[in-house]
């Protein structure tokens, strides 16, 4: 509907509202900036709002949450909220191993694993970035996975979230070959044990260990 | 007992042999580079000798071999060579927990372990370095631990390998709380059970597995 030959000669910039896959872009920008700078407890919805001069309303119609506005920020391929409720649903039953297993597929089916990789690597180069990955972590996932936990919640969490990285960047970023070539349902039967542990055994108690 | 009015003006830069001290840093920085460019398998003490010109039989005369220079240019707080038998003299009994609070000592001891950061972040974030931290560990490491392993070697040290790299990302790194604040004890009580059961006990059959 728009006239290829309007008199003004150059597409106007101001005075009309940007479509909603420009505004949602600019939206997700202006987050990306806002978490990289005070990292992810201290961002608002309303901030990033200000940030990208939308209403704040618009902010909660695209995403709903902050966690969905940072997800989508990050290209993240999974929305914690989403996942952690459902494999907990299945009970503490091989909760490691699937635990494992859901997290493999997620990133093996992302493709290259480029978002992921980028969002690792920034995190483990940058102090503001490891700040946003950390709070991120204990905010939206280890708060939500421990709940499942009998005690010493955040201490399972932090355990469960060590191995987890760990494999991550043996698997897609450092490339240890036995890790690389094996099969998620090999790593899922290995590692899940360890999660699976960390989450529901009982541990050590930290003033009675030597 | 220089004199400070040689007639000459300037220091000599050359036609003379430079101090020990300068020869060793010459042959790190040789190494540095060629470890970088090259990994670590490829890079043998003749290939460091020849890019640092020098002879073969100081580089030798200085570290010995080419897992001392690469310690060194890497600044890493621990030999593998030494570290690894001297754990496994010890037995199988705790050997997880030996493992864990052993490398948290000597990375705690390194001061801030800005040597070990630098290291870690170059392998996350620059393929070179990755390759040369793969080969390293898989060569100096993962081998000489899986010797103790009774069956599936390579895959049980790829699998401590994941848990180790996850813990100290997530006490030196990206630094989660309550890893960060845990004693060395009790966390070698919560993840030594970890790399006991990668190492030692029986593992499920790839072929077995869903």
């Amino acid at each position: 509907m728009t006239s290829p030959t309007r008199s003004a000669g150059r597409p106007q910039r101001t005075g009309r509202r940007p479509g909603p896959n420009r505004t949602r872009e600019e939206i997700l920008q202006a987050a990306r900036a806002a978490f990289a700078a005070r990292g992810y407890d201290a961002v608002s919805m309303r901030a990033i709002a200000r940030d990208a001069h939308v209403d704040p309303a618009l902010v909660h119609r695209f995403f709903g949450s902050k966690e969905s506005v940072f997800v989508a920020a990050m290209q993240l391929p999974v929305q914690p909220s989403r996942l952690v409720p459902a494999i907990l649903a299945q009970g503490t039953d091989r909760l490691g191993e699937r635990v494992v297993e859901t997290l493999l597929t997620l990133y093996d089916n992302t493709g290259s694993g480029a978002p992921f990789q980028a969002f690792l690597r920034a995190a483990v180069t940058n102090e503001h970035a490891a700040t946003m990955l950390r709070e991120f972590l204990t905010t939206e996932i280890l708060g939500r996975v421990a709940a499942a936990a009998p005690d010493q919640l955040e201490l399972r969490a932090a355990l469960a979230a060590s191995q987890i990285l760990g494999l991550l960047m043996a698997r897609y970023i450092v490339r240890v070959p036995q890790i690389v070539e094996a099969e998620r349902s090999q790593l899922a039967a290995c590692i899940g044990p360890t999660i699976q542990r960390y989450l529901t055994a009982t541990l050590p108690d930290a003033a009675a260990s030597p």
